[in-house]
Parts: structure tokens; sequence; C-alpha cells
């Protein structure tokens, strides 16, 4: 098993290291910058017996070295820097992710891609326009990591384990989401009978702000622990064809009322991608609130200058 | 169990993350650095969940958070910067840990403190002495990761699994390490088996700017993957009582020739901190290769300005 | 951390093995059988340098080996034997786990008593009553293999990762289980919104009769590699503290209108036990057959011949 | 990747067990007796959802399910019975390892056949000769246990973690096995630095006694745990070409003297099976004990009945 992850910034980097030290393959790891993900490699080998890893990790700045790699992860994208529009940023990433999935289409033959860098919606339709590939071996990373923050937070609220929380959010990345409380349960009772409304709605609230909490922590850069757990959880179920549950940016005929788009829906995640989208029950108001979120998706698509 | 990391920056943060991972304990992370360790630890909570973690890692800026600690791991300090001497960045690390270790001596009764701010062997000195703690409690982190990275030049070398090599690196820290070869060994048999004396020295010489080698490929910053991996496997065989033997900087008393004075033999690691110093039967040319290196160490003791 | 397996047969042995190969802490594995019960942690100590476990396992025919443990798991008991009767199995089980319990009270002041062997609620009752132990520390093993047989049975059906279910089985063990469908969930949704009501049924059926299954293949012996994973999540929840909700056999004081009595009903456990008992809101018909389930295991304590 | 563990016994069942657990691939568990292995591995699918186990293990009495395994194991054989000479177990042994060799080859090409049963240096022999594989790919399992069982005694003496304690048993298994102090290292140092001549012979005894002091112990049956812990280490090493050296029955061409034989020597294992046998620097006394070994396990193959 051959993994590329592209962009070696933090959590690029943090991604290689989960998938290196838990064996799932060899990795390569990405970056125009040079020296800089060789350095990281190499740092990361130099812990292998220590670790009892048996896999290699390896950083290049040529395309080449990720040729045919089974499964490639895109990090790679700007911040928003200060004084640049929100469309300025769009493009600009939209430009880095087009010219990835270029060296994509080029250098291997029917590969799994994960798109991570944001706005990631927008993005990974953007990889599976420009790679050719079929719809469901590219798929975008958000639903895990924001389901991943809801059931933090209901479970410090209850006391409890935090795996034994499980937790739905679907829709866009971000202001976007669609939390579903109503699917969102602790041993398969809903969390509307343990927490109030009121409760509820403030969890809902922090989880969206979820990535903005950690940017005003920190300061400078963004989270790259959880997301980067969330990516592990994928590319693991992807590897071992686990055929798990989970919430990914998904390519949607129908479903749900949403055609030709790419938004967060619950998905069977094995060794051919997205081998499944599941239709939850939803209710009136839920689905209005994820056709809401697909079309705002939509806007933003239109706004790219797709040559 | 409970595990204070002292310094958020790369070295320190991965420590916390793959002590926390390995659900040794419960984790402070500490920094001065205002929302830094509270940013880095949200979002390694929030990757709880998926990585099925049960500890609690705690950002902090208030040393009192991190009081009775069994473990404290003393990463602060800064890295050399341009126009600095290496005398002015002595003193100004030796400023920052004794600040730690007068921390640590106010707010706990007899944890176990594992030093890895550089000069390792001479801050390790220092903090014994601040602190008043027995020497066994107080130890310095350097052969494991100087051993890790031989181990892994040999096992490229000989194209076998790095965790099937084993190996002995004693002395101070960096220039003055003293790598055994005839105590590295694969399955019980001496490199100087498999290996020409001319191989063995490249690798040697390699292990030696093992640091270096990361920090030019790094252009900014320096490793952080394996040291924080070698800290890991010192914590851990603590935390479980495992006896493991690893080489570490330790307060010798006699052993080796050497006296009073803090530099890296082989150690057992156990609940107690150091429990044992193992003797190895060193030809005098290595010993006295062992007892030159302990001598740097200590002209570098005698620059500290101790008050 | 101590933890003492009673009875080492199968379920005993493999419970010991996990619980040591997870290392949780030094585990006594207790039998009358002279030999046997060394013989086998011998065995599994002579892994330990391939398996890289640190505890000690140690197999002994004295009871006072196992003084003062932090946890009891009670195994022994007879299967039922050609010719006897139903009674006489539950007289003769009970005889042994009274003089488990009494050794328990002797020996060791507060543990936590997980009681496995059959029939497990009527024994858990006995065993509270004999150890005098506070209601919380004492529970039985049921619900969580029961709903271990039913998660796996649906993941084969659904064709996912069997980690994906959570399924709820409450009530006595065996023919009195009491699954509940409803909060049997994939990913939150409940399983009826994936099965036809028949083949859910048919599903409960094989849960209810999944003890008989495994012994009508095996012919000779019954079920140990799910059981002892079963007791294994328990131990770990309370050794680490998960507070995970699962479905175990607890003194209920009330709840579900079910009072004096131990029966199967989800709880939280914790480093204390049964730290408390969840209330999942029951539909009338799913309430009556817990309580049925209940009064049957009342009619069964009614039976023991207490003196 | 497809694992098949012939023979459903305990060394079976529980090595099936462990591979399956590790997710190292799908086992296939075969035994003619009918129901047994179905059981067996029922039992253990029972306990995926707990123990999140995503392979698949199937228990099976048709060798037709086994057919194109990537890795066979041949744990199938009976124990000696009172009344039997030796002989007459070693032709009841070798009839039962031919028929396995004739499905092997029937059935599949180029596995990799790991042979367990007893005597294990015969049966490899015969194997290798029944089923016509290169000779790299069919070997025999014995030094990984004798080794494992010899540190376990080393560690026990100097009161540290197995897992730091290197050894290296050669020859035949049981009263042929060649255990080499002097390549038997804690840290890269010799045992014999560290315990007497006297400490030494006892431990080497009470390892070449390994068995049997098992086997007094059980009184009705053999060793389990511990070989099937040697053998997952060496279908780890092959199914993740780990690479690692390990002292396995090997095919010798010249090696150490010895020409057209299998017999315990230190090989690397990894996906082509054994890659490459390594020659130790022996002193002239362990070289003729090895070549002794060596002849005395030739001349058992002398007493097989080859048709």
């Amino acid at each position: 098993m051959k993994i590329s992850v592209i962009g070696a910034g933090f959590v690029g980097a943090t991604t290689a290291q989960r998938i290196w030290e838990k064996n799932l393959g060899d990795v390569f790891l990405h970056d125009i910058i040079e020296g800089m993900p060789q350095g990281k490699a190499l740092d990361m080998m130099e812990s292998a017996p220590l670790l009892r890893v048996e896999s290699k990790i390896v950083g290049t700045n040529l395309f080449e070295d990720c040729a045919n790699s089974d499964i490639y992860v895109i990090t790679s994208g700007l911040a928003r820097q200060p004084g640049m529009s929100r469309e300025d940023l769009l493009n600009r990433n939209a430009e880095i992710a087009s010219g990835v999935a270029e060296n994509i289409a080029r250098f291997s033959k029917n590969p799994i891609v994960i798109v991570v860098s944001n706005p990631v919606d927008v993005l990974t339709y953007l990889v599976a326009l420009k790679t050719k590939l079929p719809k469901n071996r590219v798929m975008g990373m958000a639903g895990v990591l924001d389901s991943a923050r809801f059931r933090y937070f209901i479970a410090s609220e209850l006391g409890i384990a935090p795996q034994e929380v499980q937790a739905m959010v679907l829709g866009g990345h971000g202001d976007e989401m669609v939390p579903l409380p109503r699917f969102s349960t602790v041993s398969g009772v809903s969390i509307e009978h343990f927490l109030s409304n009121e409760k509820i709605e403030q969890l809902i609230k922090r989880t969206r702000d979820g990535g903005a909490e950690i940017v005003q922590l920190l300061k400078k850069g963004s989270a790259y622990y959880a997301p980067s757990a969330a990516i592990l959880e994928m590319v693991e179920s992807i590897v071992k064809d686990q055929k798990r549950l989970l919430p990914c940016s998904a390519w949607c005929e129908g479903q749900y009322g949403i055609t030709g788009q790419y938004v967060g829906v619950p998905v069977v995640l094995g060794k051919n991608g997205i081998e499944k989208i599941l239709e939850l029950p939803l209710r009136e108001d839920e689905l209005l609130a994820l056709q809401q979120s697909a079309r705002h998706v939509a806007s933003n698509i239109k706004k790219l200058n797709l040559s």
C-alpha cells in the first residue's frame, strides 16, 4: 500500500505521522518547500526503532516520487492572509488543488483521493473534475472532524468516555454544517434524552465554531491534531476495507434531493472508496437545512474560475 | 498518574501527544505563551473520540496546575539565535531551567524529573541541584535518541527491521557522544561482524551529526519526532515500571571512574526512576572516551553562573 | 492494580490471558485443580518477551495469593452434567460461588467483583449477599456478551464493520434476555430503518440461542472467546475509569420499576464499579418484558438454599 | 492476505486467535473434527465488535476452503499416547503431515508453509519434500519458542523486562537445542557478564525442559500460549515483510557445515519466506554442538517410511 500526503504543513505532516505510525503502508510526504518534507520524514524514520514501525516514510519535492499511490491525501493550500478577500483565497487554493489534481491524473491510475484543503466541498468538486476519477474515489474530509468535536463536547458534558458517543454532522464544512442531535446517541439513546435543548444548542454552536476556537487560542496557526486523526479514520477504513460509516463530502446523485454536487453525507468507506451513501430518515426541517447547505456549496463552486 | 510537560513547543507538544495517546496518565502541558498550550491541548482532546483515548490533556500557563505531578518533563529553552554566543545560550537556558526547577520544588514532593532542554547534561545537573531531589529521580534524555538514530542507520544499511538492532551510545549528548559499536548488536551479534570499520565510522559520524542533519533540512526548527519518541520510551518505562535498560544522563558516583557528575550511561528505569547504573565491561579506549566526554560536561558546568 | 480470576477453565484462563496481555495489571489465576493454573500462567509468562507484556501472571491453588485484589472475576462453576436437574446445578454452583464469596470477604476489603458463572443474575445476588460489599461493587457479566453477539449478527447482515453497530440487550441472561432493536443503532440510526421485522426477529432468536449454537458445534465445552472479551471490556472500563456505558447485571432500586434485585440494565462502569444506572425511555411493551425477565430471576433466587 | 491454520487444537486455535486479533489477514481454521473449528471460529467472530477486529475467521472441515492461502501453518498431529513408541508417533504424525502437504500442493501455488507439529525438524523436511515448494518457503517453528523461554528465564533472574533480553537458541527442537549464551544479550552485553556459569547452565536446562515443565503442571495437555505467540511472530514478520531475525528450522546448504537438511538457524523472515540464513561467528564447540544436533535430526529422517 502506497499513500501520499500532499502538503507537509502541520495537518499534512501530522497525518503522515499517524498513517505511518499505524503501519498502514509506505508514506510519501510531498511539499514544494525544499528540504522540509525530507527533514520531517527523516526525523520520523529515526523514531522507527523506538516505535517499532516497519513501514517507510519518504519526504520529497518531486511529485514523481508519489507516482502510482493507492491513496492521495491533499492538504496543501493557503490560510487566509490579511488583506486577502475570501474569493482571492478560494481562487488561490483552487489553483493549488488543480495543480495537484493534474499531477495525480498524470502519475497514477485509479487512486482514491481525499481532499482536506479548504473550502473542502468546493475543492473536492474541483479535484474530481480535474482528475476525471470515478466520483466514488474522490471525497472530502469534514464531517468526521466536525462530529468528533461534537462527540467530545457531548461526552464532556455528560462525564462519559468520548468513544461512547456517536454523532452525526452533515452538510458543508464550517458555518454550513448540519448537526443532527436526533441521530447523535449515547448507547443508542438520542442525546435529546439526556440534555436540554439549550444545552444542545450551545454544544452545536461550539462545534460550528470549533476551528475558530483553536485559531483564537493558538493565535498563529490552526488545528491539526483532530483534523489529522479524522483523516486517519478515513484512510484506515479504506486501507483495511473496514466499511465504516463516516460522514464525508461525497458526490450526491439524488440522495437527500441533492444532485451533481459534493456535500457531507453518511457513507460506507471501504477499499473502493465511497461504497454507498446512507440515506437517513430525515425530518423535513433537517432535510431543508442539508439542502440549503448544499446550495451554499454550489454557489461557491460558481465563483470558481474553471478553465 | 499525573505527568506534566513543561514547554509546549514542538518537542514538548509532540511529547505530550505521545504520552496522552498511549493513555499513560493525565497530561498537563505548560507554556508561558498565552493560549498556545490550551489550543494544542483542546485540539488533542477533540481527537479523543477517534483515537479512543480516555486520559485527559490540559493546556495551561499556570505552574500551579502542574502541582503534584508524578513526572515532569522539561523541554523549555531557547534555540541558539544569530549573534548569540554559546555561553549566552547556556546561561539563558540555565536561567529558564532554574525557574522550572524552583517551581517543581515548590509545587510537588518527590516527583521524577526528565530534562530534555540543551545542553542536557549540564541542565540536568542544575535541575538536580535546584530541586534538591534524590539524584536517581532526576535524569536527562540523550542516549535513547542518539542510539535510536544509530539503530536506524545500521538497520537501513543492513536492510533489516530497525527494531531488530540494539545499540549503545553513551557519554554527553551531541559532539560528545560515545557510540559503542562493540555493544551494538543484531540478534546478539556485534555489528562489527556485519559491517566494515569504514562503514561503521560513517554511521557513527552521521549519528553524531544527527540533530544538525535535521536542522539543515528543515531550515527553521529542529528535530522533534524522534526526540519525543525517546522521551516516551523513558516515561513509559517509569510509569509501567518496565525496568528497561536505556542509556540516560545519570548521576555517577564512581561508575566508570566518574564521580559527582551527570553523564550518559546505561541505566535500569523503573517506578523509582534510575534504579541501577549498569557497568559495561569497557575496553580502555572506550572508557577513556567516556571519561573525556564527562570532563567536557564538567567544564561546561563550571561556566554556569550558579548563585 | 491486582486482578484475580477465580476458575482457570477456558473462560477463566482466556479472561486472564486477555487482561494480562493488555497490561491492565498483575493477574492471579486461581483454581482448585493442582498444577493447572500454574501451568497455564507459566506458559503465558513465557510468551511475555514476544508479546512485550510487562505485567506478571501467577497461577495458584491458594486463595491467599489472591488476597487484596482490586478486582475479582468469578468464573468457577460446573456445566450441567447428564442426569443433573437444573435445580441441582443451581445449588451446586451456588455452593461454589458462596465459597468464593466468603474467601473474598475474608481476604480483601472493598474490591470490585464481577460474576460470570451461571445462572449469572442469581449468583451475582448471592455473591453480593455473602461478601456484604456495597451493591455497586458487585455485578454480573451477561449483557455485554449478548449484545456483542447481536451486534455481530446485525453487522454480518448489513455487510458493515461490527464495531459500527451499537446494540442494547437487557434483562436476565439467556432465554430471559430482552433485546431492544429500537436502541440498536448503526451510526445513530435504529436498525429498524435497515432491516425488516422478520429479519430482526431472526437475529434476536439467534442471539438468544447464541450460547447453545456454540455448544452444539463444539460438542464438548461451551463458548469462551466472546465471553472473555466481554469480561475484558468490563474490567478495562473499571481499571482505566473509562466510564463506558455497558449493559451489566446490576442491583436495581426502583429503576425500571424493579427493586431489590440484580438484572441486566445499562450502567456506567468506572473505578467505583457501577457508578450509575441509565434509565432508557422504554415503551410499555419493552418495560413489561424487562420486568418479567426480572421476575424470572427472582423466582430462581427463591429456589436457593440460603443458609 | 489469506492465512490457513491446519489443526484446531489448542495450539492451532490460539494461533488463529492471535493472527486474527492482530488483523493480519482473513484466517481459515481447519480440522477434521466436525463442528469444532466452526464453533471456535464463530465464538471468535462474536468477539469482533468488542475487540474491534475487521478481518474474518472461518472454521472448516474442508481443505478446499483453505485453497490459495498465502500462508499455511500446520499444527495438526498427535501427542504421544501411553504404550506408543517414539517411532510409532513419528510415523503417525508424518502420515498426517504428508496428507496436509499433499492438500497444500493440490489447492495452492507457491504459498509459505510453517510447520509446528513435532518432531518439527523432521516434519518440515517431509512437508518440503511433499509440497515440492522452494525450500525457502517451507520452515519449522522451534527456535523462537525456545529462545522466548530462555529470554523469560534470564529476565526473571535479572529482574528486568523480558523484552530487553535477546537470546539465540539454535539446533533441533527439544533435547537437541543448542542455546548460545554468548549471543544472548541484555542491551548488547552478553549474559555471561551478568550471570555465573552455574546459573546459566541452570537456565539452559530449564529451557531445554521447558515443554516438559508445562506438561507436568497441566497433567493433561501441553503448552500453547507461548508456542502460538512464537508462530505469530513468524507470521507477522512474513505478512508485514518485517525482515526480522528469528531462529527457525531452515534448509541449510552448506551453512554451518550442514547440507541438505532442516535445522534451527538464525534467518531473516520476510514476504518471500526465509530470505537469508545468518552465519554467526561460532566457536568450535558451539559449531560442533549444532552439527551434532543436525545429525540427530538426520537420523530421525532416516526412520521415516518415505514412499
